[in-house]
């Protein structure tokens, strides 16, 4: 049995990396990661912009006042200078004309007919956003394996990028393991439950952005368990196999994986829920089994596959961000186990619900964080504070 | 000028409720909003279910063993009771017989031909969960307004459930305003820059889950932007416009907003990057207009308009989550206004960049935070404890 830590690191270890490779259009491409460092292809800001609406001003002339000689707005190209003692109107986000000494507000400037006057006299490149001040042609815009958020498509679209390469995410088959479950629609002889596992890991995935996924249901025998592993995978770069992988009679998981070839790395981990946690590699094949019991299996997606998937994707082994907040009421925690806690954090403030059995749902479907309850005995009290990952909406 | 939570709750005041509703298979229904309480239609479990692989014993007879009788594995409807001195092996999630006083694991017993042996007499009720101890039929399982995450997923397909029905997201017209505008692939003039707020804002507006977005570029033209406001009121339920809402000459979106029949509930905000913030509405459609500095934009989008589009999908006016880390180096933060800084939060630690003018995306880009600076002077240092708003990814 390995520890937590232990687990996480033969996971990084041997995970596979994806090599796929997708051009897609920018305002596509929210979510993707980049398969290329991007270099900015022109300047940033173009032009010495103004910052402000307000006056352009040419080197002082004799006087205190500047003589006004047209304006710039947004757009426009300059088709003159600034002499010494002449201005010009401009505007936000105008080209600066060269001979230009700073930008003024209109707030700070007495107007008289065609020339103005200061209240005070402004520093030299004052409001001027000179060129290439947010980057400079040939710098590094974005990495590789930088992940494109809002802001990014907004950053990528500054330059007039079109296109960006994208590492494609992994082809995932789901194999479902039981003989009690049935599909929805279906009715229920007594003894038997719906199939929740699947549709569950189908939307946590697409959350990564996975959306080639094979999801398919095998019944508790041990060839045909063998041979739907198999199929899986030489088909896919990520096998996921739910349930059947403790140590009862009828958990075949564990013996058709090694049937279909998959090198076993790692079986049971010391954490609650989620023990019975299996992970292998065949060829070019991440595999997973997760136990068949939803709140286990959600939360052994959220700790390795998901940062696995992210990896295969090309942006290292990123795992769920981790939080700390303070416990709204007292927690008393026993073994030697690291234990997960499906919980709601809000304002600083940290809950969990009674109910934490590996069977219960409803708790992580309310919730939005897992509470990470250290290996051993602990007494926490109310107020307290505890580390824990926030899940993804 | 409106401070930062004045606006806020003027925002939350004032905003649009949506009234569409859309029923969609379950499996598409990932981070939806429910537009009805779902009570549960079955109790979970469905029947009272062993917890363990192990043994059901009968209650105990007059020796200290049992006469094993048959199995139950998940999935069978057991035709047997267990009579006293009974006992059946049994799997995790399989009916318990009746006649059943406790489930012992397996690894607790002692077997000698078709006789089992106790270490330990266990507690009754022991490794058995009973019938509707997640959730019994007709308790409220999710209420209305819940978003739907996959463990969501997973709790309602462990009632069969194929269809729910699901708050309908706002239509959203975002209109973007400036002369000085090309599209990606148009050749720059000097002057001119590539437009990078709608893309962005589109991408940031998937991220809700919206979908139906008219995306236009309009000139600095007064009657041409009043007329494409008009429109844009007319046919969804959030104008979002970018750029133009400054005090300039050429800022012309409050006056075309006001031509178009617009009720302005404010305009202009205390706080940084953002200031120029506009805020009105228009019978059902709730209107923004966002500075056109592209930091300013998405930061505004992120404070005001998400927790509207949420508000109107009937998850209430339901913000970014608020965090705090640590600071990793010094930071002087002056003035009267509320400042938002764009920064990246790893394992407890924040830093922000040097770089926040609002033209400046790369450190958004790069970023996954923003941090919250109160109103007034401060002078942090380095391990100081900041909160920060986080960044849907």
């Amino acid at each position: 049995m390995k520890s937590v830590s232990e687990a996480l690191q033969l996971v990084r270890k041997h995970i596979v990396m994806g090599t796929g490779v997708n051009e897609l259009s920018l305002n596509e491409a929210k979510g993707g990661v980049l398969a290329e460092d991007i270099y900015a292809p022109m300047d940033l800001p173009a032009f010495d912009q103004s910052n402000v609406d307000g006056y352009a001003l040419g080197e002082p002339g004799e006087t205190k006042s500047w003589q006004l000689k047209g304006e710039v707005k947004a757009g426009d190209a300059p088709h003159f200078e600034l002499e010494q003692g002449m201005a010009c109107r401009i505007f936000t986000g105008a080209v600066v004309p060269k001979g230009s000494m700073a930008v003024v507000m209109q707030e700070e400037v007495k107007r008289e007919g065609s020339r103005i006057m200061l209240e005070r006299f402004p520093e030299a490149g004052e409001h001027i956003r000179p060129r290439g001040t947010q980057i400079q042609q040939g710098q590094l815009a974005l990495p590789r394996g930088k992940q494109l958020n809002p802001a990014a498509i907004g950053f990528l679209s500054m330059f007039g990028i079109e296109k960006v390469k994208l590492r494609v995410p992994p082809k995932v088959s789901i194999l479902i393991n039981g003989d009690e479950l049935r599909r929805a629609g279906e009715t229920l002889k007594p003894g038997e439950v719906y199939e929740s596992n699947g549709n569950m890991l189908v939307a946590a995935l697409r959350q990564e952005g996975v959306e080639q996924i094979e999801l398919k249901t095998v019944s508790d025998d041990l060839e045909r368990l063998t041979e739907s592993c198999r199929e899986a995978l030489a088909a896919s770069d990520f096998l996921i196999v739910s349930g059947g992988i403790s140590v009862g009679t009828y958990d075949l998981v564990a013996e058709a994986l090694q049937k279909a070839g998959v090198e076993q790395i790692f079986h049971t981990v010391a954490q609650r829920p989620g023990k019975p946690l299996y992970f292998g590699r065949s060829n070019n094949c991440s595999v997973f089994a997760l136990p068949g019991n939803p709140s286990s299996s959600l939360v052994c997606y959220y700790l390795y596959v998901l940062p696995g998937i992210r990896f295969f994707r090309g942006e290292g082994f990123r795992e769920l961000p981790v939080f700390r907040g303070k416990l709204s009421h007292e927690l008393i925690k026993k073994g030697k186990f690291r234990h997960f806690l499906r919980g709601y954090y809000e304002n600083g403030l940290l809950r969990t619900k009674e109910e934490q059995a590996s069977f219960q749902l409803k708790p992580f479907a309310s919730g939005n964080c897992l509470l990470i309850l250290p290996e051993g005995d602990q007494r926490l009290n109310q107020g307290d504070e505890v580390a824990f990952y926030w899940l993804p909406e």
